[in-house]
C-alpha cells in the first residue's frame, strides 16, 4: 500500500523574487492581482484550474489540484525582483503593452509599490541592452549584495518562505567550463572574480545560499552548471528548469508525440519566429540567440527517438529561426513547416501558424512554478526537480538519462509524482 | 503479481475481407505486396515499426510490438474484399492515383489477381455513387450471400482465419432505431425487409455470423447498434470502430490534449477540409455528410471536459465543414483555425494546414487493426475492443463512460493492453 | 486637345443617408467624425489619401485626387439613415465592437444625435433578422413614405445635395423578373403590392425619384433591375454598385490578374470565410448566402478570360463558403487555397489567409462612394457609373460588354475618368 | 498617326547561350524541347501564350503576341552554355529533380547532345560551389576565350543570331567600383587582372563585344556596371535585367500595388523562404545573400512612395530570409506576413503561403527573354531594356527616375512597348 509523503504546511507568506522586472513577471504580477480582486481568471495555469484524477475512472475523484496538494494561497503571495531599469513594475507593465488599460488601471497601486532592487548585470552577456539601475563590484562582491537583498525582502515583507523565478533576458552563449565544475572551483572563481561567471549564476547562487528554491526562465546555463546542482543538494534547495515552454516550443512537444504515437516519419521541421518585444531585440544578438538556439533545437531528439528509429528519424532537417520584428510587439508569432512522411513514405506537409502572446503564456508558468517549487521544497526535495519538466523547454535530468520533452509524459510525471505525493495510486488507463 | 494471458498462436494463413476496393483498400495492399517484396517500409504501422517499453526506464528494454506480441505475419496475409465496380484491386489502384506508377507496377500481379466479390448496396445509403457489380435481393438474401461469399473465400485461400475491415463509402446519417435495438429485432428486420438495415450492417452480421472479427473504418452505424454488439458478445467476435482517425481529426486529439494540459481556454474550432477523391464525392451528399460530421464533431468534448471545467471549454464554437474540390484528388487538405484563450483571459489563434494523403494515412491502419483484432479474436477479448480506441474517430466505448479521444490516453490504453496480455508493469513515468 | 467637362461646385451641405445603421455605417461615421477632429486619418480612403498623376513621368505633378477634382468637404458632410433596431448609431456602433471605446468616447455626441428612420422591411428577404423600428404598409405607401423621409431629412439637416449608400443586410436571392423589366411594370408592381420588390428596390426607388444618387453596397439585384436603370436615365441619377469590394475578393481581384499577367494556369480556387458579425449570421441563411455566392464568384471569369484561355482558365474549380463562426465578431478571416498551373503544366499552391476586420475595410468605401457619385451628379453623368467598378465586387457596366473586375484596370479606369473630367491625358506608361 | 517601328525579320536559327546549365537552364531547354514535339504547353510565357488587346474594347481584336510581333520560332532555337561541372544538360536535368522521368525521358537525346564549354569561374564570388569544368587564365584571358566560345558556338550550329541569358549562380555582394566606372577602367582593369571584376561580368562583356543581347537573371551587379552599360550602347546592344521575378516577389509586386490601390497602409512585411536546391544551396553563404537580399528589399519603396504616402508606408519593417532546408529540393516555399493598416489606423494581417517550384517559374522567363531581347535587337533598341522590367525583381531604369516594380505597370509598359513597335494605340481604359 502507498504513503503519504510528509509535507510542511504552506502557511504564512510567500515571496516571489523575480530577477528581471519586465514583460512576463509583471503580466504574472498583475495577472495574481487580478485574480485576487475577482477581476479576471488564471486561464493557463494547471495549480489554480486543473484537476487530478484519482483512482479509477468510474469512482468520479478529480478535485481541483490546489485542493488535493498544500500550495500557497494567492493572497499570501508577496512580489519582488530586480532590474537593470528603475521604473518599477508597473512603468514596466505599460511599457511593454500586453494587457489593456483596463486591466493595468485596475491593479495599479499593487504593481506601484513593486520597486526594482538594483540589479547585478554585465552588458557583455546581453549585448542588447543596458541600463542605468546596476550594482557594482566584482562577482564575489555581487553575489553578497544579492544575499543581503534577499534577507532585507524577507524581512521587510515579513516573508515565511521565499522562491526565485528567473525573468530576465537570455544571456550570451557558454558552455559548462572549469569555473562551473564544483562548488569549490565556483566559490574560487568568486573570489577572483573570473568572468565565465554570468549574472545569472550569481542569482542562483544567492538564492540556493539563502536556501530558496531557484526557477530558470531563460536558457541561460545558470544553475545547471555541475557546481550550482551540487550545492542545491548540499543546501537541500530545489532547483526547476529551464527556458519557459511556451509557444512555438510548446507547440512542437504536443505535434512530435502525436506523430511519433503514429509512427509517422519525419524529414525535417523548419520553425521560424516573429517577435517585436525586449526578448526579440535582445535574441536579434548572435550570442543570445545561440543560447535559445541551442535550447530549442533539443527538444525532438529525445521524443523522436532517432537512434531507436532511423528509418523514420535518423536525418532530420531542423532548422530555428527568430526574427525581432517591431511591429507585433509582445505578440509573437510562430511559423512551423513539418514535412512528414507515410505508408511507403510519401511524404505530406503540417504548416502550423501560431499568433500568440509571449508574456500571456509565460505568466501562468511563472505562478506555477512558485508554487510548485514551494511545495517541494516543503516535500523535502532537493536538487533539480525533474517532474517539473512539463514547464520547460530544456528540462534538468536525471545523470544517465535523457531528458523528457514529450508533453504528455511530463504531464503524466507531474500528476503522477503529485499523486505519490499524497499516497495514491498512479493512473495506467489501463483495467478501468 | 501479473500474469500472462493465454493467446492462441498466430499460425496459418489470416485472410483480410474489404468491403469496398477502393483507394484506401488498394494503398494497404499495394503496400502491404510492396514491403513483403522489401521495396518499401510500412511506415505509419505501430504494430510494423513501433516498439514498446518494458519495464523502468533505465532497464533499456523496448522490444518491436511485433516481437513481443504474437501477430500475423505480413507473408501470411490474403487480401480479399467486395465493390461495386468490377474492375478489381489493380483498376481501382490506377484509377485512385494514390501511389506513383514505379510503385504500382512493381506489385501489378499481386493487385491484378483480387477481383471483387459482387457487391451488397443500396444507393439510397450512398446517393453519390452506383455501380453495375451488385447483388440482388432482399436484406436477408443478401445477408447470407455474404455469409457465403466468407466461407468460399476461407476456402479458395485456405485460410485459418479472417477478419473484416470496412473501407467502403459514408452512408446517409440514421440514429439506431426499433430494428437495430436487440438481436432477436434485427434478424425479424432481416426476414421482412426492413428499410432501416443499411448495407453496411449486413456485411457485420454475416462477419460476426461467420466469427470473423468486424473493423469499421467508417463512421456509419453499423455494428455500434446494439443488435450486434450483442451479437458480437454471444458469438465472442470482436469489434472495433469506428471511423479512422487519419488527418484532421487526428490532428485534433493531438493539440486538444496539449491545450488541456496547459489549461488553455478554447472560444472556437473552425475546421475546413478539400478533397477531390471519391471519399469528396460522397461526402458532398448532405446525408453522407451528417454521418462524417457528428463522427468529426464528437472528438472535443470527451477531451475538454467541458462540465469538469465550463470556464475554459464551456461554450466552444465548434465547426466542420468538407468540400469537394476535385483539382485535389486523394491530397486531401485540413485547414484549422483554434481560437484558444490564455492568462486573464487574452485571445490567441493557432492556425493549422494539413497537407495529406488521405489513403496514405488510412493503409497502415487496415494493417494494424486487421492483425491486432485477429490478436484479440485469439486472445478471446470479445465485444467492442475499447482498447483500440487509438485508431478511431468515434471509438466505441464501454457502457456508461464517455469515448476516449485523447490520443495520448488512447496510446497508453493500447499499449498498457499489450502490456498486460504478456503479463508486464504499466508504465507509469513516475519513480523510474 | 482634350477640354474639361463642366462640373457643379461642391458648396453647401452633403447628406449621407444609409439604410442599414449597423457596423458599417457607423465605423464610416464614427471615422468622418474622429478624422474632422485630428483624431485619427481616414486610411483607405482614395479620395482623402491617394494622389493622381498628370503629365510625364519627369514632370512631378501628382496633387491629392480631392486637391484636383471638386469633392464636397468632410466638414460638408451630414449623415442620416434608416434602421430596423431603434437604438440609434451610438448603440449600434458600441454593439458592433468595432472600434475602440477610446475612439468610440471621442465622437460620442455625433453619433448620439443620429437616430434611424422607420424602416422598409420585410423578413421574408432577410430572414435571420427582425426588428421593431419597421414601417407599415404596401410597397407603394413603403415607397412614398421614403420619398417624405427623404425630402424631410434634407429640410430639417439642411442639405444642399443628398445621396444614398446602401449599408444594409443582403437580401435573398432574386433572379429579374416581369416586375423589373420596365419602370411601367415596376410602378405597376408597386400600385398592386408585388412581392418581387425587394425593401432595398423601395429605397433606389425613392432615392431615384428624390434625384438622390444612389450606391449599392450589398449584392442585392436593387438598381441593377432593368426599371431602376431606365428611371436613374429618365431622372438623370447616378447609380454606382454593387456590393463593397473588401476582403477576400478584394484579394481575388489583386491576385488574379497577377497570375494571368504572367500566363500562370488556374485549377481551383477555393475560399472559406469565417465571421461572427451580423453580416455573419445573416449569410448563415441559404437564401442569402446564395445572393451573396453568385456575386462573390462572378469575378474570376471576366479576369481570366477563359474563352480566351481555355488551356488556362477552361476548367477551374472555384468555390466559396460563408461560415457564421462568433468567437470573431467582426474581424472576418478569409482563407484562400489557390491550385496553379506551370511551366509544362506542373502544378503549385498559393495559400492567402487574410485576417481582416469587415467594417474597417469598407467604411472608407462609404465615404468614397459617397463623395464620388455626389461628384458624378455635379458632372451630369447619369444611370450606371462603370468608372466606379473600383469598389465593387459586381460592378454596373455597359450593355454587350463584360464587367471589368481585374483591379488594375479598374483603378487606371477611375484615375483616367478623373483627368478625363479635368482635360488631362491619360496615363499610358509608354513613352515617358 | 502612330507608325510602325522598322523591325529587322526573325529568319535562321536563334541561339541562346546561357552561363550555368542548372535547374533553370535545363528546366528550360527541356521545356521547349517538349513543346516542339507537342506533348506539353509553355505554361507561363507570355510570348507564346498570351494575347495583345488592339484598339476599343468592342473591337474584339487580341491576336497572340506572337502573331502580333515577329518573333523567333521555337523551331529554331538553338540550345548551348557553359557550366563548372562536365556533365551536361541531361545529367543536369536529371540531378535537380525538377522535371518527371516521364518528361525528361522523352526530350533525352535533344539533352544529352547539349555539353557544357568550359566556365569562367571564381569561388572567391560563389563560395558554397566548386566544380572541375573551369577556364584558367588572367580576367583578360578569359574573357577573350569567351568571346572566341561564342563565335565557335554561332559557326558550329549555324546561328543567325544569339542571345546570352544568365542562368548561373548569385555571386557574393559588390559595390560599383572603380573597375566598373567606364568603359575604358572596365578594359584596364581587365588588363590588371583586377579581382573586382567578377565572372559574370566576363560573360556580359564577352556577349556584348559580340553585340549578343544580354539578358542578367540573377542579383549579381554584372551589367548594370555603367562600365557595361557604356558598352552596350557603343555596341547597339540591349541588355535587360536582373534577377528574375519568381516566388515570393513576384507575389510582393502582385499584392503591394493592390494594398497601395486602396490606400491600405503598411506597417510590416516578413518574408522567409525555404528551399533545398543549388540556390539554396549558395544563398547559404552571407555574401551571396546579401546580393540576393538587397534585391529582394528593394521592390517595396518604389511600388508605395514613402515620401508621397509617409503616413501609409513611413515606417515599414521589411525583412527577408531565405533558408537552406534540404527536405524541399527544388519546391521552394515562402511565407509572407504582411501587417497593414487600415481605416482610423486599425491593424489587419494577411499570410501568403507560396508553395511554388523554382525552376518551373523561371523557365518560362529564360524563353520570354531569349525571344524578347532578340526582338529588341531587330529593333534596334540599344542599352538597357526597361520595357521589361516586367520580368526582374531589380529593373534595370532610365537615368534619375525610380525603378518600377509595380507588375501591373510593368505589364502595361511591355504591352504599350510591342502596340508602339507595330504603331497601334496604347490602351488605357477610358471612354472604350
Amino acid at each position: 500500500m502507498r504513503v503519504q509523503r510528509r509535507v510542511g504546511p504552506a502557511q504564512g507568506r510567500l515571496g516571489v523574487l523575480m530577477p528581471g522586472l519586465g514583460a512576463v513577471a509583471t503580466t504574472a504580477i498583475a495577472g495574481v492581482e487580478a485574480v485576487r480582486r475577482g477581476l479576471a481568471r488564471p486561464v493557463g495555469s494547471v495549480t489554480q484550474m486543473a484537476t487530478i484524477r484519482l483512482g479509477k475512472r468510474r469512482d468520479g475523484r478529480a478535485p481541483l489540484i490546489r485542493d488535493f496538494v498544500p500550495l500557497a494561497h494567492l493572497e499570501d503571495l508577496v512580489f519582488g525582483g530586480w532590474d537593470i531599469y528603475e521604473g518599477g513594475a508597473w512603468e514596466a507593465a505599460v511599457r511593454s503593452r500586453v494587457l489593456e488599460p483596463a486591466h493595468l488601471d485596475a491593479v495599479r497601486p499593487a504593481l506601484e509599490r513593486i520597486r526594482p532592487m538594483t540589479a547585478a548585470f554585465d552588458q557583455r552577456w546581453v549585448r542588447r541592452l543596458s541600463g542605468p539601475n546596476v550594482k557594482k563590484g566584482t562577482r564575489r562582491e555581487l553575489a553578497e549584495a544579492l544575499v543581503d537583498d534577499i534577507r532585507t525582502f524577507r524581512e521587510r515583507e515579513r516573508c515565511d518562505r521565499l522562491v526565485m523565478v528567473w525573468c530576465g533576458s537570455t544571456e550570451t552563449y557558454v558552455e559548462p567550463g572549469p569555473a562551473h565544475a564544483t562548488l569549490r572551483a565556483f566559490e574560487e572563481a568568486l573570489d577572483r572574480d573570473d568572468e565565465t561567471i554570468a549574472p545569472s549564476m550569481l542569482y542562483a547562487y544567492a538564492a540556493i545560499r539563502s536556501r530558496v528554491p531557484f526557477v530558470n526562465g531563460a536558457p541561460n546555463l545558470t544553475a545547471d552548471a555541475p557546481a550550482l546542482v551540487e550545492m542545491a543538494r548540499e543546501f537541500a534547495v530545489p532547483l526547476a528548469g529551464k527556458d519557459f515552454k511556451t509557444g512555438q516550443t510548446l507547440m512542437k512537444t504536443i505535434l512530435a508525440p502525436g506523430l511519433k504515437a503514429r509512427m509517422l516519419g519525419l524529414r525535417g521541421w523548419f520553425s521560424t519566429n516573429i517577435l517585436g518585444n525586449r526578448d526579440g531585440e535582445v535574441l536579434d544578438d548572435p550570442g543570445s540567440f545561440k543560447t535559445k538556439e541551442v535550447s530549442k533545437l533539443s527538444v525532438l531528439d529525445t521524443i523522436l527517438q532517432p537512434e531507436t528509429y532511423p528509418e523514420l528519424y535518423g536525418d532530420i532537417s531542423h532548422k530555428v529561426s527568430i526574427h525581432y520584428y517591431p511591429p507585433r510587439g509582445d505578440n509573437k508569432e510562430g511559423w512551423d513547416n513539418v514535412d512528414i512522411v507515410g505508408w511507403l513514405g510519401y511524404p505530406m506537409q503540417i504548416k502550423v501558424n501560431f499568433l500568440c502572446r509571449d508574456s500571456i503564456l509565460a505568466a501562468p508558468l511563472v505562478l506555477d512554478l512558485a508554487l510548485l517549487s514551494d511545495l517541494a521544497a516543503r516535500a523535502e526535495m532537493r536538487g533539480p526537480q525533474e517532474w517539473l519538466s512539463f514547464y520547460f523547454k530544456s528540462p534538468v535530468h536525471a545523470d544517465g538519462v535523457a531528458p523528457e520533452h514529450d508533453l504528455f509524459i511530463q504531464q503524466t510525471k507531474l500528476k503522477n509524482t503529485l499523486r505519490w505525493l499524497r499516497g495514491e495510486e498512479p493512473v495506467t488507463h489501463l483495467d478501468e
